[in-house]
């Protein structure tokens, strides 16, 4: 199993359908967040599905566990990251449903050459120049928007997605108004949003939203997902999205 | 005291700082949405405030409680409405403090003649020609979008607003995405934002927003508020909104 591993590479179990995926603890390791927006996301029979900000690939690793996606394609705009994620995909054999390409999503209408169904993505949270910065290394391309903007990829995802195509995104709760103001202007419709709490009776700091390109206005709110329980032990909730019940 | 009622009018006692509101049973009464607006807005020493589609009067009269305006006005399109509302000013003694004017909010920036700090609505929550409708009468005025329409309220809102003023909304969630994208167009910025749900893990159905003009983005979600316990009692919260306890 080592040849496929590198430097400080470990294989992680998903403990869902056997799934299992390379990670460096030297550099991002996905997050509950990718879970739960892998959980939030419907995906249909056949469905395209394009992940944005793909990083070790774990969105497009879990969803395939949906079993109902036609491909998904995820891309990362980092090299090292693009080629772990897609050891990953090999090493879970899911070479004919997944693919990843190491490219720009600020350019994604020149990488995915067809319209699709359903685009994902757990974007960087953070504003470029926005308070204490890492070095541009591989934890800030990921948490600030150093290689994208947060209407880039909004604009991007409007420009692959079919007429009625859906956007997954999951963001931090401060920028919920900029997410909803540049979702309109991109020509997609917020349909349904649920905000993450830590606990219950706490504010939410994270909201999860599907959009429709094209739709028309009226969103359904779902109750608030909470994560812990007083004791600090998980949700049964959230036992259920990683499938520890 | 009953010369100053008509009709089926009554007295109902608001149980704070011995403040009392004229209602007409026939007509539209105010709700709890009213009441938890009022908490929700927050007033700054000599704010001059402005209260679009007053109703009853009871937001004016339960902000007029908090010691702080220096002048509230309120406008309703429906000159019984309005009648009434001004006799329940007086009947409280709060002449000085709240004017009722019967106008149109949609033409807000001819009425106001002063730029304000602070404008609140609970506008009609149904869009014109939505669903079933009642005949238009003092209930559907209330309820649905006949006489206004929220591109309007917060358009006018915004024309009255000094820089930096703020406007206090509650709305149901599913008009969510609407308000805010409106609230952008017209140069003002959700800041803070609160759902209300009848019950712990229940979907919010109403939100309550404070947007600032001129406002950079960026928004502080607050926990949701909780009107009922699982018993069906008030929640100790909702208890201190309505000054219960």
């Amino acid at each position: 199993m080592n040849e496929i591993l590198e430097g400080n590479e470990r294989i992680d179990d998903l403990e869902y359908k056997g799934l299992k995926i390379i990670q460096n603890p030297d550099m991002f390791c996905f997050g509950t967040d990718a879970v739960i927006l892998s959980w939030f996301t419907t995906l249909k029979k056949w469905d395209k599905v394009v992940d944005f900000c793909t990083g070790t690939g774990i969105i497009p690793i879990l969803l395939s566990g949906k079993d109902t996606a036609k491909y998904i394609t995820g891309i990362e705009i980092q090299p090292y990251m693009a080629q772990m994620a897609l050891r990953s995909v090999k090493l879970n054999g899911l070479d004919e449903t997944i693919s990843i390409i190491n490219g720009d999503i600020m350019h994604a209408d020149d990488i995915i050459k067809e319209s699709v169904d359903v685009v994902t993505v757990n974007p960087p949270y953070e504003k470029a120049n926005s308070g204490i910065e890492p070095k541009e290394d591989c934890h800030s391309v990921a948490r600030f928007e150093k290689k994208c903007t947060l209407f880039g990829i909004i604009d991007n995802a409007a420009k692959i997605l079919k007429p009625k195509g859906r956007l997954y995104m999951i963001h931090r709760s401060a920028r919920l108004s900029e997410v909803f103001v540049i979702l309109n202007k991109a020509g997609i419709e917020a349909k349904r949003l649920q905000f993450v709490q830590s606990r219950e009776g706490k504010a939410p700091s994270h909201f999860l939203v599907e959009g429709v390109k094209g739709a028309s206005a009226g969103i359904i709110v779902k109750p608030n997902l909470t994560v812990y329980k007083e004791d600090g032990e998980y949700t049964d909730t959230l036992k259920q999205i990683y499938h520890l019940i």
